[in-house]
This record gives C-alpha cells, structure tokens and sequence, in this order.
C-alpha cells in the first residue's frame, strides 16, 4: 500500500461514503438493466396465453447506459490499482479478473453495436454479477469459506448418488415389466426405462412427487411401500440433514471469528496512529529517550477530522480531555478507544415539565405503560371488526358490498389513533415521541391513515347506509379503502415488541437481516446468472397454446373440457406465467424450482419442449439453490441465533425489556 | 434405595440382560399387537377398489396375549418400586402412572371381555406407547429436554401464527372478489372466504401448493407473486428455520453432557466401591489411622464376578497385577479405571505362516490392499453389467426376455467371488478373514449367492441362449434371477469403506444411529397415537367408488374417461390405498403427511367426507411430525456430526484410515 499523503488523501476520498455509495448504484443500475433489455420485462403478465408485445428499448439505450458503468468501473479499477501498488496487484486474482471482464465486456458491447443490437446472446449479462461480488469483501470471504467446505460437501453429494443408483437398480429389479398388464402401472408410469427410473427417484428425494410416485405398486401390495419410504426415509431425512451439519459445522464461529479479526485490525490501527503522532509530536533530537505519549492536544485534533458516528466521537473527547497533564500513555490512548466497544446507550430526552397539576396528572396517565396496551387493545379491536366485515363480504361481489359500517368503524379507529398520537406527543414532547421507534412507526401510519380518509371524503363525500358512488379519480371508493385496511393490519405490528418471547425472536430476525447482505449478495450473483443462461437456453421454447379459449383459468372448465390434457402437467396446472420469456418471469420460475414443491412439472415440460437434455439445467439448479444455498442459509440463522444466545444470554431478556417495552 | 445384600440381589437380577431383554420383547409385542387387531392389517392390499375382507382374530385370541403382558408389566413394576422403597416411590410421577396405566388398561380390557370383543374404540391402545416411554431413561431424559424447549417453541409458533393470520386479511384484502368474473380466479380457487384463505396459506407455508396458489393472480399481473413469495419466503425458510435454530440450541451440548453426568456417576461408584472394600479389609480397631488402600486380591475377586466386556477386565485385571505390594492407594485405585475410557484396540491375528516361497509370494499378492481394489473393480464391472442388460430388457415382457446372457455374466461373476473369499481366506487364514467386518459381509453374501446360483442350476438346468423355462417350484427363473442381482448390487456396498470421505459420514451415520434409539422410540410413541386417533376418528370414513371399472389405475385412462374427477384431487391420484381403515395404512399415511409434499390432498379428502373439523386432526399432525420430530431430528444430527467433528477431527482421518482401510 502508498503511504505517501497524496495516496492517503485519495486513499480517504475512494472509501468516503459518497464513492462507494455512488459505485453501489452503479452496480445495481447494470444488474437492474435486465429487465428492460430485451426481452423486456415490461408487460403486465408473463402469461404466455394473454401476453401483450412488450415495449423494447430502442438501440443504443441501454447500450449507453451500460457504456457509462464501464467507465466507471474502469475508473474504480484504476484507482484500486494505484493504491495497493503494483506489487500487490499481481498477486490479487480478483483485480485482474476485474481488467478480464470488464474487456471481456466492452469487446462483447462493441461487438453487440456493430451488429445494431440483433445478437442472440449477451455474453456480458452472464458477467454482471462479477461486479456485484468484486465490491464486497464480505461475499468473497463468504465464497472462500464456501470454497473450504465443498470436498465434504462432495463427499455427501457422492454418497447421495450412490444412494440414488442403487435404489434406482433395485427399483428397476423390483418394479420390472411383470405378464400382468394390470400390475405394471408403477413399471409404466415411474420405472420404464433407467432415465425415467432415475428422474423419479432423484424427484422423490426432493418429496416432491411423494405420495404419487409409490401409489401404483402400494396398490397392488403393502409392502412395496416399505421400498420408498426407506428410500426417502433415508435419503431426504438422512443425507440432506448430514448436508445440513456439514454446512453448519464449517460455518460455525464464523461469526465470532470475523468480529474477533476486525477487532484485531482496529488495535492495530490504533497502535500505528499512536507510533505516527508520538513521532511527530517529538522533536528529532528527544527521540533516543522515546516516552511513548502523545499531547491530548494533538489527539483532540485528529478526532475532529476523523470520520465516526459523533456519539462515539464525543464519548472519546470527553475521555481524552479528563487527562489533566496533558499528555497520553500508550497504554491509556488504547484504552480510550475502548469505548468504541460499548453499546450505545439510548437516552430519551426528558418530559415536558407543566405547571397545571391537571396536566401533570394527564400526562402521568397517558405516559404510562398501560396506555400503549390499551392502544395495542383498540388497534386489536379494529383488525378484528376489518376480519369479521371481510368474512360476512367474503362471498358478495363490490357491487354488493356495503362500505358504510366499514368506513364509519374504520373512521372512529383513525381518529382514536389521532387522538393517541397527539396525547403522546403532549406528554412525551415532540423528541421524546420521536426518540421511540415504536412510535415512529405509529405515527407515520397513523398519519398516512388520516390522509387517505381525508381524500376518502373529499372525493366520496360523507358516508351513508347504501354508500356505493360510482368511481372518481384515480382510485374507486372500494379500493381506497382497502388501501386503508391493510394500512391498519400493518399498523398491528406494533404488538410485536409488547410480548417478550416475540420481541426475542423479532430482534434476532433483525440481526440476522444485517448479517445476511453478503448470502443475499451471493443468491443475487446465483439467480443472475441462471436466469440469463435461462433465457438463453429456453426462451420461447413453450408456446400458448391455439384455441385459447377453451383452456380457461378455473379449474372446473379445466376438467371438464379438456380432456386431452393429463393431469398434473404444465398445461393442465396453467403454469404458463412460468417460463424463460423475460428475466422477471424467469426469476419467479427459479424461486419455484427453489421451494421444490411441482418442481417436476417444470423440468418435465421443459425436457418434453425441448430435449431430454434440458434436465440437466433444471437439476444443476435444484443443487444450487435448494440444496447449497439453503443449507447455507440456514447454517447462517444457526450460527446467528447461537451467537446471538451465548453473548447476552444473561441479560438480553433484562435488556430488552429496558429499552423497548418502556415506550 | 435398599441395599441389603437380598435386595442386592434383587436389583442385579432385575437389571441382568435378560430380564430386560424380555421386558422389551414384551413391550414389542403389545405394541405389535395393533396390527392384528381388528380393524386388522393382514390384506395384501390397502387399496379400498381391491382390499379383501381381512382375516379377524378369534375374540379373545389378542386380549389373552394382553393380559400375559400386563401381568409381566405388573411383576416389573411391583419389582421396580419394591427396589427404590416407598420414599422414593411416592416422588417418581412415572411409576405412578405406571400404576394407572396398568389399572386403566385392566378395566377397559375386562370392559372389552364383557362386551365380547364387541367394543368401537380400545382406549387402552392409547395407553400402550407409555409402557415404551416408562422402559427407557433415556426417552424420559429427551422428553424433558423437549419440554424445556416448548416455551420458545411456543414463542415462534406464535410469530408464524402472527404471520399467517396477517398475510391472510392481506390476501383476503388483495383478492377479493371483484367485478370482473375473469379476474376472480384466485378469489374462487383459495380465498373464498376465511377458512379457505387460512389453510390455502397454512399449505403454502408448507410450500405443498406452492406455484399452483398463485398461479390464478400471477397470471393476471406479475406483482402478484411478490405477496406469495414474500409469504413463502419468511415463513417457510426464516421462521421455520428459526425454530430449527432454537431447537437446535436447546440441545446443544446435549451428547457431551449426557456422557460427562456417566463418567461423574462412575466415578462416583468406583469412589464408593473403594470405600467399602477398604472398610472391609481392614479390622475395626484400625479404623481410626484409616489408611485408605486396598488389597489387590480383594480387587482382583470382585473384578472377576462382575459384569462387564471381557477385553476390559483384561486390561484392568492386568494392571492391578502390576501394583507389587499387594495394596492399592484410593487415587491408583481411580485411575485403574481409566482403562475404560480407553477405545479398544482392535488386533487382527496374525497371518498363517507357509512354508513354501511360492505360497510365501501368493500369499504376499491375495493379501495386498491392491487385490481389495482390484475387487472392487469387479464387482463395479459387474454392476454395471446388470445395469446395461435392464436398460436393454427394460421395455421387454418377462416372456420375451433372453436371461441367457445375464445368467452366463453372474454365474462367472460369482465364481470370481467364491475365489476371491477362498484366496483372502488362504492368505490370513480363518480367524484373520473374519475379523475384518467387510469380510463378514463379502464372504455372507458370497456364499448366500452361490448357493442361489446352484439352486437355480438345480431348478432349471444350465442356461442356453433362449433359455425360457417355465415356473418350477417357489420362485420363477425371473424372480430368481432378480433376486441374485439384488444381492449384487447389495454387495457393491462395501466400497464404501475404501473412499475415504464417504467412510466419514458412513461412520457419523453409524454412530449417529446408535444415538438415536431414543427419538426413534419417541417417534414410534407419537405414530403409534395418532395412528389410533385416526382409526378411531376416519374409520370406513373414505368408501371406494361404485364404479370401480371406470377409476382404472393407469393416467392415461383417468384423464379421458373420468371427466367429472377433478384433477388433483385424492380420487383422480388415486390414493385409495391411503387411509385410516387399518393400523399399517394408517402408518404409511402418517408418513406420507410427515413428508409433507400433497399433504393438502389428504386434508382436503377428509374434510370432503367427514366434516371441516377433520382438519385439526391433520394439522396437529403436521406440527407434531413434521415441525417439531423433524426439527429434533436435524438438531441430532447436528449434535452428533459436530460432536463427533470436535472429540476426533484431529485423528479421525488417520484413525480410520488405520482400522477401516487395509481390508
């Protein structure tokens, strides 16, 4: 690394909030590029019956726009380079795969303008996500670990093959074409020849066909059902929970490790700005009889330019400035920084002071805890009346539907909500309101509540019985107000931190979302690329069907009209939305294969649209997603939650008490 | 506890092997009992289309067993409490409700005599999985870890049920029936009204209707799906996760603790057993300048009446022998112990020793790890001609098969094998092949297929090409044949000790399976009650089609001739074998739910034939199987792996390696 003050000026200004905000945008403009590229995801439905043409952008649009990332990226690039030195440069990989894509991309670019925007195939849609994990040092160290496991994870892998081969030989033995013609339903539907074997044994790991898959042969004899469940027994409760250890096992203190290193990388900081300031703070001929301290004068200075959250700031200065001689020892400048270790405090500015000993008595009632229960009651009470008012209208159609009780209610719930806000505020004060989330929370949605029933009225005019006007403006009445309703079940949330064991776990979901940017970073690198090699493999390979009238949504004309399609296919199940048209509707179709569930229907309308080998997609995905990356994420929560535990296990219960419940 | 030297006896003849050996087949046979029961089990077949009348046992035959098992089950309890007096006994909750079991399952069974056999519902089968639970200290240990748990257990299904209900006046909201009939399709299939709504959402988030829920709104309009995948996505992989975390947390440590409380209690019983032997050895005058030793005789006679492995008192026997002076100090004495933390080292006997160089070097060549391999690569060759020849035949009828070709391969596969086990018999000689447990299973198998491969000679006479005879004796020349290549690809299992990753996990599975003796036990209690709940609730509740002719088995068949089933549902699948009628089906079904995938599909059936409250039933099996059994199950794994990982990643590899890998 330079060390010489040009370097470190531009050194600050590189990691100054402000540049590495800008590149995150950056970075997130090319992936989002997308789904506008063609083929654009801007239609109002992916079903490939109903489709409307999409609008494409014009070429050289997105082009431009891409253009324009490139520089900058080429620009992040050089400035990396030229701070850590060219010695250093050689020897990161990263780096220099950073120069290869991004060349690899602009070839690809100009390649793409030459042909005026008519390629088949963007080779640089497949590189994108390489920007997204080059930024964060915390997606890297996460691969690397992930790159740690992946022997023990092929071991397991191994072994689940061999479980999948061997029952796929025992069940073609088993299940082999008999002289009945009436007992060789499972050896027609499931075990015909040894890729069908396999493909409904591998499928029957993911329990996605379960049931159905042993239906045939458990028919004829109880005990062929003993066959699959061993099978699924052993394979899906068995080897996948064994993933699932191995995963966690490698994970483990994971957390506690990255926290113990960062602490260690601050001391060391901290001993080189004391080395840095005790040096200059002498005078060259003083340096033989080195005292090791530094002037608090000195140190106060520093602190003003440096970059930090000002509480922690002001905690140091105070602490500095109680050095009296003027003068800091090594031992204690360390100290000092101790501080930064400490939580936060959260003070709430005090009470408002009123002269009236009735208003002081009014604010000792509204500031009290059981007023937020009440709040908690009535808001209780509301989603209770919106619950039974959408049982009683279930059935009746919006012509039907008589608004006016639901409005009145919900009209006498918002102004109690109003009236709680202000009474709050009256007692607490503005900061002493604001000072609590919770209240934050509360209040903007009471407040958003209001307008929506002020517009309500504007537009409607006052409710009465038989209120049904016709529609104005941009919303009908029934819309507005359902807009108003799901405000109000959202607004229940607020229950969340009045009941203790929830608040526990809600605050460890909070903290596991902030852990999880780097496994999120790295399920958005997956989805990208597969979803691009997707488009590319797939794209228009399903068509709608012809007479598009008689394969209607409902499920009652479906059985009843088509008899030619069988059941439980693509066709019959109307997954038409589901295909690799566009990049939106291909990233709902991942998720699907994800949560495994039917995840069959897709891979075999795809192998029967195309070729047999179109599976391999659909697996290597499965393997990615469902079996990596959720046995990641759930060594994640593991790790997080037992973390979590063992540092405040004494007094989180205590703590959290303190500070959220007093609201 | 007593300890006079009667009761002494008493409590050794009590906890000998045998009498708790037959105390358990006791158990197992009441427990097995409810399978020929009526409602009996003995039908080939399940299937309501197909199932026979099953053979009834004669009244009386089943509750005369019952009554010897409650006659044993009374003799141990009075044993039982008579060993740990009455002080103890009035304080022990199990051996109470030992007592009311035993009392309860008395009077029902003289209720059930009375009415001749002529009862509905058996409450006493209920009763019969506590006797199981009572026999094991290591069940009862689990289940009061489990209930240590419940309360955060409770905590997060309170957060799902939050997170349910919330997402359910959303939907509610968002689909509600509109004026378009076009666009009501998700309206009508899944939030019709309130009931509807929750257990579309409650599937969901077992992800079993996962794309065919949002299907209907996604193909109206892409932002749809982000309610269904918001919905799956925090319930189904954050809060469930959660609660495998929390689980998980609760046992943590659970192994190491189990194993430290019996290390410290025999410590504490060799402390005492020195104590007493010391006491005794020495004259009551002595007993004030109480010296604290031993005599190695006294030790050496008590070492040889107990019971333990006889590797152990070996070891132990010869290290008292080394103490010179005939007498053992109290710390010596602890530390001859120690022998029994020691794992065994296990020693092979020594080769055979030949005369001749040349049977020096055959020797020298059948016992080099190369021949193993070189075995190992046959039975591959092998199996992979078995395989080449089904995938040949796998469209063929049995009586158009050529077995021919495939009988030639395994007759000389097989005299390979027969030379192989001779040969390594010939170079370690007898004692040495079986002391290798691989052996065992190679040399079993061997011998078990060459005795099938004669019997099939001796049937059918020696193969020629076209070689078709027809059946003679038990089993045709097919089903035999089938049966020699089972056996084949059984035997290819013992590779896996030579791939040394796989030979890890194999042996954590082992391991693994040793530990789980007491959550297997706590799975067949809760299978065991359910599956009498649901014979007594659904009984005949599912009644075949008239019509069988028409529900044939085969798809092709269902979709054009049945248009009036509904594609999806319990009759279309065909899941007639799958019901409540008999204890076996009932299992199978069970576990089918516990699978989760279609599980829906049962839920609904039921509901469609007996009432909405039949749901409760199925959902309440769902979160005793699926959320908590399954939840325990990845947390012991967990457990063990890391246990395991922790106690020998040091040595693990080279241990193995040692014992396992030179064949």
């Amino acid at each position: 690394h330079r060390v010489d003050s040009r370097s470190l000026r531009f050194y600050r200004w590189y990691y100054s909030r402000i540049w590495q905000w800008g590149l995150g945008v950056v970075i997130a403009v090319i992936l989002a590029l997308a789904f506008i590229e063609r083929p654009s995801s801007l239609t109002v439905t992916s079903d490939l019956r109903y489709k409307q043409p999409p609008w494409e952008p014009p070429c050289g649009l997105t082009e431009s726009i891409e253009m324009v990332c490139f520089v900058v990226f080429a620009l992040d690039l050089g400035v990396k380079s030229y701070l850590i030195g060219w010695e250093e440069f050689r020897k990161n990989k990263w780096l220099i795969g950073y120069i290869i894509v991004i060349a690899g991309s602009v070839i690809d670019w100009t390649l793409s303008i030459s042909m005026v925007c008519d390629e088949n195939f963007r080779v640089r849609r497949l590189f994108r996500p390489f920007f997204l994990l080059q930024n964060s040092s915390l997606m890297k160290k996460t691969l690397k670990c992930i790159k740690r496991t992946l022997t023990e994870i092929a071991s397991v892998i191994l072994l689940l093959a061999l479980h999948l081969c061997l029952f796929t030989m025992f069940g073609m033995l088993l299940f082999a074409r008999g002289e009945n013609p009436d007992e060789n339903g499972e050896w027609e539907a499931y075990f015909k020849n040894l890729p069908q074997a396999l493909s409904s044994l591998l499928v029957l790991l993911t329990t996605a066909n379960n049931p159905d898959v042993m239906i045939p042969a458990y028919s004829l004899n109880r005990g062929y059902s003993i066959f699959f469940m061993l099978f699924s027994g052993f394979g899906t409760y068995f080897l996948m929970n064994l993933l699932t250890a191995i995963i966690y096992n490698q994970f483990r203190g994971y957390l506690l490790m990255s926290i113990q290193t960062s602490i260690l990388r601050r001391r060391l900081g901290i001993r080189a700005a004391f080395e840095v300031m005790c040096c200059r703070g002498q005078s060259k001929t003083s340096l033989e009889e080195h005292v090791g301290r530094v002037q608090v004068e000195t140190v106060l200075q520093v602190m003003r330019r440096v970059q930090m959250k000002s509480y922690y700031r002001q905690a140091i200065i105070v602490k500095a400035q109680q050095y009296s001689d003027g003068y800091i020892q090594g031992e204690a400048f360390q100290k000092l920084f101790d501080e930064l270790d400490k939580d936060r405090i959260k003070e709430h500015p005090p009470m408002p002071v009123y002269g009236s000993p009735l208003l002081q008595k009014l604010q000792y009632v509204f500031s009290h805890y059981y007023f937020t229960v009440a709040g908690n009651a009535v808001a209780l009470a509301n989603v209770v009346c919106i619950c039974t008012i959408l049982v009683i209208d279930s059935n009746k159609s919006i012509a039907e539907r008589d608004d006016y009780f639901l409005e009145a209610i919900n009209c006498f719930f918002i102004i109690y909500y109003l009236l709680e806000m202000w009474l709050k505020i009256f007692s607490f004060g503005w900061g002493g309101y604001l000072s609590y989330r919770s209240n934050i929370f509360d209040g903007l949605l009471t407040v958003l509540l209001s307008v929506l029933q002020i517009s309500i009225f504007a537009t409607y005019r006052l409710p009465y019985p038989q209120w049904n006007p016709a529609q104005r403006g941009l919303l009908s009445l029934w819309e507005m107000v359902r807009l108003v309703n799901m405000l109000i079940v959202f607004r229940f949330l607020r229950i969340i931190p009045n009941i203790k064991l929830m608040a526990l776990v809600a605050s460890t979901l909070v903290d596991l979302v902030k852990n999880l940017r780097a496994f999120a970073g790295i399920l958005v690198v997956v989805y990208y690329v597969f979803a691009v090699l997707g488009i590319w493999l797939f794209q228009g390979a399903i068509t709608a069907p012809e007479n598009m009238s008689s394969i209607s949504n409902s499920s009652v004309a479906n059985s009843t009209t088509n008899s030619t399609v069988e059941c439980g296919s693509y066709e019959q199940l109307g997954y038409w939305p589901n295909n690799f048209d566009d990049f939106a509707s291909s990233l709902v179709l991942l998720y699907n294969i994800m949560v495994v569930n039917n995840w069959q229907v897709f891979m075999d309308a795809y192998s029967r649209y195309t070729t047999e080998w179109s599976k391999v997609y659909f697996v290597s995905w499965w393997l990615t997603s469902s079996v990596m990356w959720v046995n990641l994420f759930v060594a994640l929560i593991l790790e997080n939650f037992i973390y979590k535990w063992d540092r405040s296990h004494a007094c989180s219960v205590a703590d959290v008490e303190r500070t959220g419940y007093q609201t």
